[in-house]
């Protein structure tokens, strides 16, 4: 009988050619988390992703589900992986479910958090996990500008070249900014996101933030539909993928919406 | 004319293998700060440090002086030895001050942070900058028991057997424990701190906080002397050299108690 699991993967993207099996020889989050499923199962998983980050980008909670007829106990499918896999990737968690789940088309929302360390000397400890920005950020600025991009858009002008997704419309439904210290995160939750839009998004409020731009200058930008309008696509190693919402009939964790600041004091 | 300079260096020290230069050809932070330095001035620089950390600690705030009679600036100093450092070791301030500092034998004070992640599962992300307990901990149980360490003692039951100080008698004049989600941080002040102490001290809170050994056993250790009745050494890479003082003519910052834990929403 073929069961079909949702599970829970962390991973540090720094090491990643991001999640996707590629063709030649790099390595991928998806072909090592295969590859350890494999053998517990001790025959070949196919995973299927809620979303596919790109290289350098982390998560603390991306879900995929896996069909098998291979009998093992949830505890089991968690341990046995996690004893496979190197230590950049953790499986969180591993819970049966059914075959109407389905880790990519049922997904209701995406959230991802973006970390900006601003300070005028960039971080040693953290130099994989932020992106450094060393001219001062006005924030109340980015928050004002970033209130456009909430609701139903066209985000074309945030689109990457190369993005196959049929349709340029998202439905953001959370875009929030908050400040620690010299750490300040964007935090930012859609329907789904096309390919490199938080990003784009990212690097745009940041050229906000230090002047180069106006708070209203965004607005345009979105209204424009015109990427080469949008600002640089910012760096992806302060990028999380921290939370995915299923319908709550399949009674799964929604988000580990955690990522590093420094607790000064 | 010889100038003296104070300095900051942060550090991740993962790829190190720690503060002191060796005989052997190992990558050292010593090494790599001086050869950046004596590139800014053109001429051999030696530094002086105020504590030397083991393989794999890192430091939020290590400080160091030098002399030299090359004229720069604060600033060019700071940015133009960053511009050499690599990206794990970053200067954060240089500040000109007088041969009566000394960063060794004038520093009053040394502070450490030791990050502990609580739980079932090991973070992918966080996995070179703590460390994982998959026990869970009391931690009322650990503040308990680390008070009998306040104050005056000898600390020979938390001393390596190599350690080369001339005496065993520290000054602990703060210990303290906090907690945020599965995120633990163990800050500890003393006048100077024996080798391993710090680490020492961490491991035996930790049998303590998952049960195998009483709050009152803490007490009784201390007062052995005897290194074999402690717990085991905790590993390096959940420790941080936060802080240092000194006499306030020198007017330098005092501290960067800055760890990373996750902020849970």
């Amino acid at each position: 009988m073929t069961r079909r699991y949702a599970a829970c993967v962390e991973y540090d993207g720094s090491a990643f050619s991001g999640w996707q099996t590629q063709l030649h020889d790099v390595r991928t989050v998806q072909e090592t988390v295969e590859a350890a499923l494999s053998r517990v199962a001790n025959q070949e998983i196919a995973i299927v992703t809620a979303g596919r980050t790109d290289t350098g980008v982390h998560a603390t909670h991306q879900v995929i589900h896996f069909d098998t007829d291979v009998e093992r106990s949830e505890f089991a499918w968690c341990r046995g992986t996690n004893r496979f896999l190197d230590q950049d990737v953790r499986m969180n968690w591993v819970h049966e479910s059914n075959l109407e789940f389905h880790a990519r088309f049922g997904a209701l929302s995406r959230s991802y958090r973006f970390v900006i360390y601003n300070a005028p000397i960039a971080s040693a400890l953290h130099r994989h996990h932020v992106t450094h920005e060393f001219r001062p950020l006005d924030i109340e600025r980015m928050v004002r500008a970033s209130r456009c991009l909430l609701g139903e858009h066209d985000f074309s002008a945030f689109r990457a070249a190369g993005c196959q997704a049929h349709s340029p419309v998202r439905t953001v439904t959370n875009l929030s900014l908050n400040a620690h210290g010299a750490w300040i995160w964007i935090d930012i939750t859609a329907n789904a996101f096309l390919q490199h839009m938080v990003r784009n998004i990212a690097g745009s409020l940041i050229e906000v933030g230090y002047g180069k731009r106006s708070a209203d200058w965004l607005a345009d930008v979105l209204e424009s539909r015109d990427r080469k309008r949008a600002g640089v696509t910012a760096p992806p190693h302060g990028l999380y993928l921290v939370g995915v919402t299923y319908p709550s009939q399949f009674s799964l964790p929604s988000e580990k919406r955690s990522v590093a600041y420094w607790a000064d004091n």
